[in-house]
């Protein structure tokens, strides 16, 4: 039997599940009993050239051909961005349509609206190609992990600004440099802000935790450090130190007090999140019972996300097949709660520039001294006149007493300017 | 609503089954809407003294109180080995109750006839426990990953073996002694022929063939070689060589053709798998859209196995909620072929002891000459009065290759013994 499915937006992603689809077209009858046909494609502009070839009347501007369409029984949306994504996937649920969907955005603002408009309408919503691309992330979350109570999630999920810590490492060059590469190659969007102020990370985190905590979590609930400030002369220290310089997405639930944090990290090069390079994405996953797991692959591309996308389009022909439709249901547990700035205790890199005179530095260890900060490994350089740049690495200590040391340093007249403080992860300690 | 389960077995996988269970009675009966109830669990030995605590006349020796009672709904086994448990296997599935088991002999051996039995009485069997432990293995490939057609399996995916070539290379002691503390410890059974000859990880990697490249696979269809010829001095030389030895599991599938090895491998350190120590396990997937994979985390403990097969059972309650079953089939393909001795090109370690004489090393080299095997690195060292070891690494090659070369070695009169023979991954080339 004939299963008719409808797809909004024929980009990168959208004509990958459509080549996809073709090539596997056998594979899926056999697996599911059924055959996925996509009958129409909505785009904004029909004369655009295309990667993939069309069939009859497939193309169209008109996203009513696809909403209104009663035979239609599954909706596919790759447009991305909130409007109009949000009212067409809402009007699809409503008029009994499954729906998968790459948009992370989308599910990290408006997941709960969502999720409870599928429900309502008794159908299902899958998102695997949110998060992570290819990576089978969210379905080991929601259902083969589902035993454990999740404490710890810690990854690399943003492949642009990975690119561009992965870059300024190899070259040396700074942040404006790569980034302007990055942008001529199509790594990285003409309005990076997303990506570079780690607010795509954020999103993400967000739908990841929502998921493993069971608690409900939006971009609000995450503290976001983007990658603006890392200068060459960071990559440089890091290396001096063993390690990298890493975007890392990290949240924990310590007896349902959350904390959710994306920042630049530096992890030594014994630590496996070290050795994610470029476009790859990584997930650490700590449960109670399973111990520790890590998830990793291709956070993006063409293929990689319509094989998440064809990976819930299978699935959606096995819920059509079997007649069944909200087998796997998102829980919500009251009693969690976000706490903010309390972060697990962690070493830190401290990178500042002071004053280059006598007792500078012994003011800056008494203070660290006071806030019962103790450092591991100190480097001074004189930078230029009159300025010299210390980087502190710090002995594991909370993140609320390494904030009350900054801020005692920043009141210091010889403290010219704090440029960085990141977790540090990885290293024998 | 209740459902009751009969639990086969309760030594150190069964009783993290009940802890657990316990432990997650409410969360599971939130996430699916239905209370799962061990009723009866199997031992040999009632007496035995045990981790966990009973409930009413929960404890029996008799498998019909389980097999028989038509009101239990789900029979988990983590009995072992072949039989009784296939049998108990079959019995429940022909009396309608779905199957989990952590068996993984069984399903390598039985896997056909245990999937028909279900399939043919109209329940499921599921079985993530049998590879990897906690890790997600079997359901990502199973379904996030079927739009892909997967060409590449390799991984560690024996915790015995690993733990023991862990410590050697920690050590530096010699197999024999590294085996014995392992017995004593617990890491290694007392008969440890299966896993230290690599069935054990052929087994696992013929259940992983299988589901991945759609084939009927068997333990025969791999070929294996253990680590028992592994010695200290491979050891020190793969050291030297900037790599640890590693038992390693590959599948490839070209076009139909699959060849399965089951090998010690030396793993240089800039390959993720050389990180993959003691009691982990990591196996690396490439599909054809979702590029390459990894997934990593614990292959075995009381807590990770039981993480693993009551997230199958949440998965039977839901199963059971939506009045479903035989959700997501097995697909065998027929055409696919078995090759042996035929795997993928790789550059070899090769280990020999020859006479100590002038012109015995030219004629090694003119061996591999004449079978087009070129040498990327020579280590030579005399052992003792008349004997020298010759370490050889060949640049990449095929398989039958070195196999030619090294059939025309042994012919040679000065070539003493040829000690061993790995592949070699990773390392720059
Ligand atoms: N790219 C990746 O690797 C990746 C990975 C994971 C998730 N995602 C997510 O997948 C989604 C799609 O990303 P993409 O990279 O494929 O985007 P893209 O290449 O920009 O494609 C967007 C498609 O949507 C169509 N479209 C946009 N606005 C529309 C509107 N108002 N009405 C009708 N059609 C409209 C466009 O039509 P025209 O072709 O006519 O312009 C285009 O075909 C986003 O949510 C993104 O976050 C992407
Ligand atoms: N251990 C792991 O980490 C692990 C990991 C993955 C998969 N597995 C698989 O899980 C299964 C169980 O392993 P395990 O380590 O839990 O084994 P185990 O500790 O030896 O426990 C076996 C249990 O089965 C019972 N049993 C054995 N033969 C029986 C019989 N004929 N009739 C009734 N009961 C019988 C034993 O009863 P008594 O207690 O009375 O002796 C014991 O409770 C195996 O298939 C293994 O390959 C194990």
């Amino acid at each position: 039997m004939e299963v008719k499915i409808g797809l909004l937006g024929c980009g990168t992603v959208g004509s990958g599940v459509i080549e996809l689809v073709q090539k596997r077209q056998d594979m899926i009858s056999r697996l599911t009993g059924l055959q996925p046909k996509i009958t129409h494609v909505l785009v904004r502009d029909p004369q655009k050239p295309r990667q993939v070839s069309f069939i009859d009347e497939q193309l169209t501007t008109n996203a009513d051909d696809i909403l209104e369409d009663s035979e239609i029984r599954m909706v596919i949306e790759t447009i991305g961005g909130i409007e109009p994504a949000r009212s067409y996937i809402l009007r699809a649920l409503q008029a009994g349509k499954h729906v998968i969907t790459a948009n992370k955005d989308l599910i990290a603002e408006h997941g709960t609206e969502i999720l409870e408009t599928a429900e309502h309408a008794g159908v299902d919503v899958y998102y695997e190609a949110a998060v992570g691309g290819a990576i089978p992330l969210i379905r080991p979350l929601k259902e083969s992990l589902t035993a454990n109570e999740i404490t710890d999630l810690k990854g690399i999920i943003n492949g642009t600004t990975n690119y561009i810590l992965s870059k300024m490492t190899e070259t040396g060059a700074d942040f404006a440099d790569v980034l302007k590469e990055a942008q001529e190659l199509g790594y990285a969007e003409s309005n990076p802000a997303s990506d570079v102020d780690g607010l795509d990370a954020g999103r993400k985190l967000a739908i990841l935790a929502s998921i493993a905590f069971h608690a409900k979590v939006t971009l609000d609930d995450v503290e976001v450090t983007g990658i603006r400030t890392i200068t060459a002369a960071d990559v440089a220290y890091a290396h001096e130190l063993g390690a990298v310089i890493k975007l890392v997405a990290e949240g924990t639930d310590r007896d349902g007090n959350l904390t959710l944090q994306v920042r630049p990290t530096l992890v030594v090069k014994d630590h496996p999140l070290a050795h994610v390079s470029d476009a790859f994405n990584a997930l650490y996953v700590r449960g109670d019972a399973a111990g520790d797991l890590m998830f990793f692959g291709r956070g993006a591309g063409s293929l990689p996300t319509a094989s998440a996308i064809v990976g819930d389009m299978i699935e959606v022909l096995r819920n059509l097949r079997m007649d069944t439709a909200l087998r796997v249901r998102q829980l919500l547990l009251p009693h969690k709660r976000v706490r903010r700035g309390q972060g697990e205790p962690a070493r830190y890199y401290v990178r500042l520039a002071v004053n280059d005179q006598p007792g500078v530095f012994a003011q800056i260890a008494a203070i660290f001294g006071q806030a019962e900060v103790s450092m591991e490994t100190v480097l001074q350089k004189r930078s230029r006149q009159n300025s010299a740049e210390i980087v502190i690495v710090t002995h594991e200590v909370g993140q609320e007493q390494v904030t009350k040391a900054l801020n005692a340093l920043s009141a210091v007249n010889d403290v010219q300017t704090i440029h960085n403080v990141m977790p540090v992860i990885g290293g024998a300690q």
